[in-house]
């Protein structure tokens, strides 16, 4: 048994090609005894950006607030998501997130624990970026 | 790709030995292709129960909104969860939810979706009770 209490987690910057203004708080992961799938809470700032990329494992996610714009980079749509919609992402298919200007969003996503032993595939070659310290936004 | 919106999917009664005024939404299950793990909203009302059991499977869970009362019956204790608390429960380890007259809760809920052949183990003997309609309750 493991309790998190809100916020005791200590995000940290989100550092992938072309991730702009995001945080992750890694919340129950293999450490804990999770050994089959780990849930973490993506925060993305103003203006924030979870890059287009894919990988051969699946995401489930949950909005827990805030406006979240999920693109599709490979049906060149995206879908604006709101608190409490969900998303399951299979594995393969290419997907990025974001916020405008005016927004920011709290995702909980659930990775499996195991993963095959390749890298994600980035689909930006812009390093990351990162304007405010998440402190200042809470 | 699976995007389900908040509320889309119809709640089920919880009709577990002693479950009482719980409802579930099961968001992204086995038939969307989620082949490893499972996610759904718990709902419970006002007194209401998710009674103690346990079972050779996880759980990991993320309070979405209210107070949740996690009971541990083999130790004897009871831990008040808010929004944005998260658990980690270790496969066998006992568990129920609970919350009081004036409280409710929604919990989001991770289980792998490939579990053992055998059923969970309730603690109580009681049948299970439901009191309101959900429709009541949005």
């Amino acid at each position: 048994m493991k309790i998190v209490r809100s916020g005791e987690i200590a995000p940290d910057i989100v550092r992938e090609p072309g991730a702009k203004n995001a945080t992750v708080q890694r919340l129950i992961d293999t450490p804990d005894g999770a050994d089959r799938f780990v849930m973490s809470l993506f925060e993305l700032g103003r203006d924030g950006t979870s890059p287009p990329h894919y990988h051969d494992w699946e995401h489930e996610i949950y909005v827990v607030s805030g406006t979240l714009r999920l693109e599709l980079p490979d049906r060149n749509e995206v879908v604006t998501l709101k608190q409490g919609d969900s998303v399951f992402i299979a594995r393969g298919e290419q997907h990025a997130f974001s916020t405008a200007e005016d927004e920011s969003a709290l995702a909980l996503t659930m990775a499996p624990a195991e993963r095959p032993p390749i890298r994600s595939v980035f689909l930006s070659e812009k390093p990351y970026q990162y304007d405010q310290p998440a402190a200042e936004r809470r």
